[in-house]
């Protein structure tokens, strides 16, 4: 089948509107007509080649919801017409430690939602600027937010799950004491699910004009981490701080907050390193700096379904695909609020 | 009481026989006749300035074994004559959740064996290179060794409690599989701990020459980690490593060999900063770099009774207190398996 798709055919190219192919949908397969996809900072990252290794022609976009269009002979967990979200893993090896334990996101074979190997055409992964994907059951995750809230919910297929995950597998919960830097898009979800766990968040922000709103997402207290004098009233004081900022900075300035035995889990990777902290941080204080990446599948349907019950979405732009260039220059500017959404439905008209 | 000591009168001369006085015991004191001192390589960054704020004269020493010579009038667990030990910590404030919990070495105002304000003269702490000492019988730890033993027991009171409380703190045992990185007064304990804790060990050098010894210390495998064959041979197979290499060096070579949620706890502070870790190698296995400190009082103890069970001691080479500067030349250089300790009743013949 072939469907419309905004990508890139070189990293130094903007992203123009191609004809892409999908399979058919084979025994275990789900086909789905994608309604929104949001647009997350690898999408960047991936399609301008800043990270090693991208394949063009590129179709970025790993936050997708839609609709159920088609299923394999073989799938009984999902009709035509239902809704349903794809995030950034679409197949894994499905026999591995990893994988048994639902956690393919730490597969070693898991393949990403573009950019990975397949067979299919054109030989890689091409994700949800499109109209349609076909992905294998077990990656396919149920939406039971209201319809109206589709697009808001996007988002939540990786930056919710980037969040989520590490807040629960580092037990976040109702007496804790948590900082959330960065409050972009993988940032306001942190704050509004870590808030929703229960526990007392502290935003952390390089601009005062993020105060106000960072209150409004959950936060309890909002601090400019550029502010020696704010920085310092919270020394000792956090239980865990959820790192969302992706851009190389000062990680000794946040390990100073947390009291002993706190740990600080990174979610982005910057393109340089860190400057490399300093171990008397660690072991004052046996402190910990750890990573995590994304969710596994399991546990992204217990964020979405966290989140239905919670009326929990994103905050977002909407987008048409032909606004994708303008839009991923707004985000490295930061101007955005906190994610932009494209309407998949805006592809039919692009040529 | 005016007692021989061996310490420094500033940082860069040489250690020299000293007069120096200690308290007439409190009620709650225990004063020690010190049999041994080991000597930790920390003695040489504190007396040589080589960290911020050494206070001379400088009498290092906190791996302190010997007799009760006097106890204060409420001291009811220490008798005159019994073996005892005391380790890196002398005092802490005993009222915080750090000091309540039994990690006195996390308290904020713990008081290092030497080196650490006290209204005793000189005005600092003088530590365990000095033929009598006087503390609070908090901080005094039983010896259950065999008297035989007790020259070899002295390192356990750092280079013992400072691996062992890291390789309990993330549950090392049965099942496990875990590195030890560098094979020195820390490391070599750290092998033979873990090894008694029931996990298969690694032992990881920079020299080739070390091999042998470390499979007689317990591991069942020796990496030399400048061979990158070996390091591969190795990759994402360790639950945990315990790494008490001091010196700057390339940490994500080790991260690649843990397996997914692995820590890797450093233990040793380096003069200069490690290269700055590679943030993907944390967050594609969602693996941690921690920092742990010695350990708390009771820890101490059980870890003192867990070697004293099973007849784990040090490897040491005893000198003469007039040897300590010709020590710590060897120490320098590598040259000491693996644990110098001093014979503290040496230091009456030196003036």
């Amino acid at each position: 089948m072939t469907v419309k798709a905004y990508g890139a055919r070189a990293g130094d190219q903007t992203l123009e509107s191609m004809n892409i192919t999908r399979r058919t949908p084979g025994a275990h397969d789900v086909q789905i007509e994608i309604a929104y996809c949001g647009v997350c900072h690898s999408d960047i990252h991936q399609v301008r080649s800043e990270w090693a290794g991208t394949l063009y022609p590129c179709v970025p976009g790993h936050e997708i919801v839609g609709q159920v269009s088609a299923v394999g002979a073989h799938v009984s967990n999902f009709k035509p017409g239902e809704l349903v979200g794809v995030g950034c893993i679409v197949d894994s090896c499905q026999h591995c430690a990893d994988c048994d334990e639902g956690l393919e996101n730490y597969c070693d074979h898991m393949i990403g939602t573009y950019n990975s190997p397949t067979p299919d055409a054109p030989g890689h992964t091409l994700g949800g600027y499109s109209e349609q994907i076909v992905v294998h059951e077990r990656y396919v995750l149920r939406v039971r937010h209201p319809a109206a809230q589709l697009a808001a919910v996007a988002p939540l297929l990786c930056a919710g799950i980037t969040t989520y995950s590490p807040l629960r597998h580092w037990k976040v919960g109702p007496g804790h004491k948590v900082g959330v830097a960065g409050i972009g898009g993988l940032g306001h979800m942190g704050i509004k699910l870590a808030y929703a766990m229960g526990a007392q968040v502290v935003a952390f922000t390089t601009s005062e004009s993020k105060r106000k709103a960072a209150l409004a997402l959950g936060a309890s207290e909002v601090v400019v981490s550029r502010n020696p004098d704010e920085m310092a009233a919270q020394a000792m004081s956090l239980d865990f701080i959820l790192n969302t900022v992706a851009a190389p900075h000062d990680l000794d300035a946040f390990f100073a907050l947390l009291k002993r035995d706190g740990t600080m889990a990174l979610v982005g990777a910057p393109a340089t390193p860190h400057p490399s902290p300093n171990v008397f941080n660690l072991i004052t204080k046996r402190r910990s700096l750890a990573g995590s990446l994304i969710g596994g599948i399991p546990e992204t349907q217990e964020m979405l379904d966290f989140c239905a019950g919670r009326g929990i979405v994103a905050d977002i732009e909407l987008i048409r695909a032909d606004e994708i260039n303008e839009a991923y220059d707004r985000m490295i500017r930061g101007d955005v609020k906190y994610r932009f959404v494209m309407e998949n439905s805006t592809l039919a008209g692009t040529a």
